[in-house]
This record gives C-alpha cells, structure tokens and sequence, in this order.
C-alpha cells in the first residue's frame, strides 16, 4: 500500500482521536510516529500504533492530559507529565528548558509520570536545529539482563545525541544501551527470524535466538559489559534524577492491555555560544576530516535519505500492516 | 618488589618532581597515578610513568603551569590548562563548577590546553562523594577507526560517570570508547600477548591481531557503530565544546619524546537537590534490587577492595617495572 505523507500523517492522526487523543496531544504523537516512519525508523514508527492504541484502551495512558511544568532551579525544569506521553510534557518544558540553556550554558529537563513509546532522536532535533547540544536519556520496563546476570531489570535505556552542525541539520545519533531494540525482537517474532547468539535470554535465563523468548526473557546490554554501564546510567538520570519508575517499579504489567511504561526522561542542554565564540563552525573541520575517511559514516545520514524520498515519493507500507492499522479506527471511519 | 602505600606514593612523587614538576603539579598528579596503581587500574597506574616523564623532558607539557579559569556564563566553568596536566586544570576549576551546580542544579567544567594521561574515573570521585552526579569525557590523539573505517581518526575518547550513593562510596565508571584501552595494548604489547580478533587495524588498514602493529594503526570502537556514536559524541562534547585541540590536530606527533595528548575534557555536574528532595535515598531501592541479581555485579566493586587491600598489604610491583621506575630518578636518588 503506498501512501502520500499526508496521507500517511491524516491515517495516524486519525487513529490516535478515534481512541482517546485530545487534538493537541494526537498532533504531538502523530508528529513522532509519522517522523519516524518516514525517516526508516520502522521499529518506531507506524508499527508501534497498535501498542500506543492499547495502552489507550485500557486507560493506562491518559491521551488528553495536561503536564505541569515546575521551574525547580535555574538551570532545572522538571514536568509531571499526569500520565501523558512524553512528547506532550516535553513540548510543554521545552521552551524554559532552552532559556535556561541560552542563559546560563547548560540546563536540564526531566519528565516523570509520562509513557516513551516512540523513537529518541527525534526529541533531540528541536534543540539541535536551534543551534544547542543535547543528550536524551530515557527509561524502559525491565528488559534487560546486566552483563554476567540472565534475568531483566534493565531498560533498553537509550541515549541519544544532538550536535548542531553550520548550515545543515544537526548530528543525531540514538541507540538503545541493548544490543537489539525491544521493536526490533518484536519485528523479528513478527517476521518469523531467529536472533543473532548473545542476543538475549528466555524467562528462565537461558540464552536463545527465538525472539518470542527473548522478548519474555532479557535481552543482553551491547558491548558487553560497557553497555551495562551506559544503561545503569541512564536508568539514574531518568527515574532518578527524575523522580520517576524505575522500570522494576513498572506497574503496567498487572494492567491488561498496558503496553507501555510510565516512567523517566532527561535532556541535558547545553549552549555551545556560551562556551566560546565560533565553535560550530570549529567543529566542521573535525567532520571534514571524518567525511574523507573510506568506508566510514556519521550517524543519522540514512535517515536524512529516507525522508527525502518520503517527501518524493510517499511511503510504502505493507498490506497486512495496513490493514491492522485501519482496524484501529472505528468500522465507520476505516 | 613490594612497597607500602607511603612507599608508593613517595617514590611516583619523587619521579615527577626530578624531572620538572612543582610540587603543587607533583602532589596532584601523584594522586592520580597512585590512586589507578592501588585500586587495580594498571593501565592508567605507574606502567605511565615513563609516559608522564618522557613528555616532561620533551619539554611537550608544561609541569610548572598555571591553570586560568574563566567564569564563562552561570553553569559555565571555561580552564586553560597553560599546556600543564589536565588535572591540575580541574582542580583548580573544580570549586568554582561545584558551586555553579549547586546552585543552577546543573554546570559544566570544560578545560582545553591541557594533558590527560591518567584514568578518568578519580577525576569524578570528588563530585560524587559530594553529593553530586557527574558524566565526564576526555578526547585523545587519533587511534580509533569509526565503524566501518579501518583508519584512525577517534581518540579512545572515554567517558566515565559517578552517581553519590547514600552512606556508600559513589557508583562509578568509566570506559574508553574503544574496544580496548590503548594502555592495554601497550601492555600487552609488552607481555607478548596476542589480541582477540576483532580489536583494530594495522597501520595499513587490515585487521590485525599483533598489538605492536594495532598500536601503529588503529582500534576499533567498543559495540560496533554504537561505540562510534559515543567516541564521536566524546569528541564533539571536548574539543568541541570547549576550543581544545581534535584529536586529529595532534601536534605531539611531530615531538620526540611527546607522549601525551594536548587535548580537551569536560565535566557535567548535577545537583539531584535541586531537582527534588530524598532522589539519592530513594535510588538505593534501585540499588537493592540489583545486588540480588544473580552473575550481576556493579562497576567499581572491584577497585574498592583493591584500594582496601593495597592500604592493608602494600601494593606489588614487578622487578623490572620496578627497576625502569627508578631509572627515572637522577642517579643520587635512585
């Protein structure tokens, strides 16, 4: 099925108000689902609508509600996003949290009492685009195992990275602190592949390549024991700098239906400009160097790809997937 | 040969004053070669001592500078090393970026102009027995290949963090970005080891087992193009942000004798007091639920008892480390 990106935007927005989106909310998450899709992001695009529509559903999610935004400290902002997703609460602190970037070089936004259901990098590209770094960092339901362990407390934790580049989009990089995305083993049992060895655990802590195990089981951090690092990290500056779940806390699972966590965000925020005069514009020389190097590639250029040809071209989604999605609408809207 | 802690400390202290350090740059730097030799950090303990010693004679790095700190914004602490060692830079920012973070909640300490050699986790012990939270990043010379290049460009850029525990010693990491540190190829260099498959390139580009020729050539990333995205957020996060040199602007390479990097680092400080109240308290349930994974282990346990060993029972040095140690003493000394 090929669909125009309006179109493709129109089905997504349409979906999330036919199942519990205020308007304001479905166009924020319409926004990330949609940016995602079309930048090739596929674990976190179109194919994660039915588990947002679930936890709809089931009213675990709130998909009309309003965060509070707190101005805890001079260079903090701290927003309760009142059982929203996260995207909601971050468009709602996301101007204090570049103001107090610009004003004192380095600011910090967190978010608690919200559902991360989409791709990371996305919430990156605003600050990258207004000429500020940032790094993203947010937490999971337990799905991993720390390295030498075989059973899950870990999130998939990913952490993102936004540099802005002179006269071009910025630099973003997102990755999970799993060797595999939790998307991506759920694709996997969809699509009937087996896991690369190392990938994973079953529920009782054997190691096994079945994603519909794995996905029951734990999930291994990626560099071995220096993953587990990078999660463990995550995991403190998200549900604990922010107050929010941990992801053993996660009360979903007791809920049928919820598909996604209430849990923890932080977008540390930083103002190169305040650092030193024509720093951006220094640092090309380093990607100058970086583009002559064969065989080598900086993050993100793919998506950029991606997006054009959306653009051109539209968006080729699969039949059966498309027929799922329109069984989210209701039988007089679909 | 065996030494007492004392023993330990005066003879790497006696090393930098004799060949052109202050006292005040001795005793700092001191700490911070004793501190990796006695918590089991090898790599970054006296086995760098000719190192430090062969960049001092050379005349590369500066063991009589002072440090210039600049009050750049409120979150912002800027310091030129003056080319000396990069930890003496940081303690003479460190006071100033505490205070920033305690009172905006988040701040930033960048240095340029300044030489680090040393193990990267010491530097952010003294944040995190403060209270305070902290992500540190240090860029190097070139010797790491992005994913997909077998060519150097990456320093081994490595990136550490520190969490304050409540009535405990502060959770602490810190890794290179490459798949092995270079510290551990030179030894194993110098041991004959071979290195497991997948470690880096020779200096023309093939994959290479021999660390001699991996050392002339480059290594790769930790976790394929995940550690790439690191290494090069590590980059942009130093010489970037804070005017330092990349790693590819190395001029040490040109300098007999030089061998440390004059390069860039930054700290990022965070206050969770000023995000909300109990946050390191209430992490310990966190804490709690990990000791009770089984195979799963913390990083940093190791190096505490290390250090509590080596104050109980000397540290061992071998003879002929030991020997090259003392020909870096002048003759009436050694």
């Amino acid at each position: 099925m090929k669909l125009s990106t309006t179109e493709l935007y129109d089905l997504i927005k349409r979906i999330l108000t036919a199942n519990g989106c205020s308007e304001e909310v479905a166009e924020i998450v319409t926004q990330t689902v949609y940016t995602a899709e079309v930048s090739g992001t596929l674990s976190h695009g179109v194919f994660r609508l039915p588990g947002y529509v679930s936890s709809l559903r089931a009213g675990w999610v709130d998909g009309t509600a309003t965060p509070i935004v707190h101005d805890r400290a001079p260079g903090v902002v701290v927003v309760d996003g009142n059982n929203g997703f996260s995207q909601v609460a971050q468009r709602a602190g996301r101007p204090l949290v570049m103001e107090k970037a610009r004003a004192n070089g380095v600011a910090a936004l967190t978010i608690r009492n919200a559902h991360h259901f989409a791709a990371l990098w996305p919430d990156l590209e605003p600050f990258g685009e207004q000429g500020l770094a940032a790094i993203g960092f947010v937490n999971t339901m337990s799905l991993v195992a720390p390295w030498g362990g075989s059973r899950k407390l870990l999130g998939t934790n990913p952490m993102a990275f936004a540099w802005p580049r002179h006269n071009r989009p910025p630099l973003l990089w997102d990755q999970a602190s799993s060797i595999m995305a939790h998307g991506e083993v759920l694709m996997a049992a969809r699509e009937g592949r087996q896991l690369p060895p190392d990938t994973g655990f079953d529920a009782d802590g054997n190691p096994s390549t079945d994603p519909a195990r794995v996905a029951e089981g734990a999930l291994n951090t990626f560099g071995r024991h220096k993953g587990t690092a990078i999660a463990l990290m995550v995991e403190l500056l998200t549900a604990g700098l922010g107050g929010a779940n941990f992801g053993f806390q996660d009360k979903g699972k007791d809920v049928p239906g919820a598909r996604t966590f209430n849990g923890g965000m932080t977008i540390l925020v930083i103002d190169p400009g305040r650092f030193d005069d024509h720093l951006i514009e220094r640092a090309e020389d380093f990607f100058a160097v970086y583009a002559q190097l064969e065989g080598a590639r900086l993050p993100g250029e793919r998506r950029h790809g991606s997006r054009a040809r959306a653009d051109a071209e539209g968006v080729t989604i699969a039949d059966a997937q498309y027929s799922a999605l329109l069984e989210l609408l209701p039988a007089n809207e679909a």
